[in-house]
């Protein structure tokens, strides 16, 4: 089995983008615009973008799961107050609930949860427990910087984000930590906001104690995890200089790696560095970078061939990163699965 | 001759930070303090923290010369005005001066300079024009961040930098694109912010057209080019889809990395993906990651240990990493080092 950890619903039926345009609208002038209203999108206008696109290319390079979630760029959490948030990501939750309802055992749900920058973590509790405990999702996605690109939040580790991590260990659902759109120029989202967000919180959690106050809280960092394992001596000496731990001892039962590394080299480095139980297969398509790599005449972001190519992985070692970790890392997911399959 | 192209001087006499310390004062709350006098430094107050530490290890790891700049974490840009930064940037660089010609042909000089968030970049010609025709220095360090951490300022790539590039094409000198200390409390500033940093610039000169412009202009990206070459496959595939030519076209004739990535397989990858043109030495000792690595019982930061054991470099390789392309990249570089010899 290989189960991808990382995909977005990045081809949605184009109702998806209308409302959110008119919610844009509505956002920046409440007082001339109305709350749009969410419309019904009918299975015809689901299926043709994930048969044609997503399922497509799972089928293609042989992922047979992906952990699903709305369009990372697309969270947009610094738009709009809470309402506007609330039902964006309601909307876009139920969406991903109807994939996985009409294609069974293929897409597991992932929640958008309705951020606001200086907003307690508590309001996103009720969306949380809607997504696991009625739509049957196994995680979710957490925005460190929700003011897109002015990283206006406390860090990860602060006691501010804590009744959510309650919440997350009461329910057994680890956070991907990912950032949405930058709106700030210094920042191409795909290219440097991704990547950033993911080395700060890997920071984050190495400065921070907060696996002492919640043993069981767990993090997959995407996008191989940003700048850490290339930088894993810098960081280990960091450790060392700030009196952590060790950092298997420190963040490495807590803290887990995505595959989403574009060439081999780096998938080499990953594979080197990061113990093989903290690696989860992914490949965020159909995603950030699109295109043949003329260089090998391949996806970039068919990342299971440069998996394949590694030698000195185990069977054993395959099986964990393909998909023992991700059964391992989302509780829930085993479950839902055996669930989906006796649908 | 092994040159390394980033060291800072961490390693002042107390009466610089004596001088900050007013100073920062000063910029706080102009009303009830002086702006400080600079003080006078003996050469006897300088000595030891050169002797007992950075030039005590560049003979130990077999450092003939180190470019030579203010500590990075103490340019402090997002503190007072352009007033308090300019006295700041000047004192700085007068003592990195004073090394230099203390310890002729083992440092040579790179400018810190006097920015401000929203400044003009035109202001900073005279400080550089000073540091370069009269103090002998040959590079600078560029803040692509002068906010400290909450990123105001605009690319690199727009024109509001132009004036600063034309005045280092004439002159002849390369930056090195360094943050200083950041202020945010999510951004870790040698664990984060610095590497951040680095990736943004790179994401920024990929995104933009800069080279175009300025053909011969030229900049060093330290800590190994934060997290670019890990990423490699995702930079390439990036340029692609933004219509971008291959990067060895659009960039690598401008932009460079250093070697400072602290652990073996990260300086394998570093070597394996970027051309051999592209990398200079560096260590940034005595700097960001101190300690003896207790996996291998050296300093994290002694980089030549790392470079020694890649075997799949020749011995032109090497010379280009170790001096041939700083002496390129830097080209006043050559004639400072023979001018020191002939004093």
């Amino acid at each position: 089995m290989i189960i991808d950890c990382h995909g977005h619903y990045t081809t949605a039926p184009t109702a998806l983008q209308v409302f959110r345009d008119l919610q844009i609208a509505y956002a920046a002038d409440p007082k001339n615009n109305r709350p749009p209203a969410v419309p019904d999108i009918p299975d015809e206008a689901i299926r043709p973008g994930i048969d044609g696109a997503q399922l497509k290319q799972q089928r293609e390079r042989g992922t047979d799961v992906t952990l699903f979630s709305p369009r990372a760029l697309g969270m947009g959490h610094h738009i709009g107050d809470f309402e506007v948030s609330s039902v964006w990501a309601r909307f876009c939750n139920d969406l991903i609930h109807r994939v996985c309802t009409l294609y069974p055992g293929s897409f597991v749900g992932v929640a958008q949860l309705p951020q606001v920058s200086g907003v307690s973590p508590k309001t996103l509790i009720p969306e949380l427990e809607r997504c696991v405990k009625e739509l049957g999702f196994v995680g979710l996605n957490l925005n460190p910087d929700p003011s897109g690109g002015y990283w206006k939040e406390l860090p990860l580790t602060d006691r501010w984000w804590y009744p959510l991590y309650e919440k997350m260990v009461e329910l057994d659902v680890p956070a991907m930590v990912h950032v949405s759109a930058s709106c700030n120029p210094c920042f191409h989202t795909t290219g440097v906001h991704y990547i950033n967000g993911n080395t700060t919180a890997f920071m984050q959690f190495l400065a921070g104690d907060l696996f002492k106050d919640f043993p069981t809280l767990k993090f997959v960092i995407p996008h191989g995890g940003g700048a850490a394992p290339y930088h894993w001596g810098r960081y280990r000496g960091l450790a060392q200089n700030l009196n952590r731990p060790p950092l298997s001892e420190h963040l490495l039962k807590n803290v887990f790696f995505d595959t989403c590394v574009y060439h081999l080299p780096g998938i080499e480095l990953l594979t080197k560095v990061i113990p093989v139980d903290n690696i989860l297969f992914a490949s965020e398509m159909v995603g950030a970078v699109k295109g043949i790599d003329p260089e090998t005449g391949h996806n970039f972001d068919d990342t299971k061939r440069y998996l394949d190519q590694i030698t000195t992985l185990s069977q054993d070692d395959q099986d964990k990163i393909f998909f023992k970790n991700a059964l391992r890392v989302y509780p829930r997911l085993g479950p839902q699965l055996a669930a989906m399959r006796d649908k």
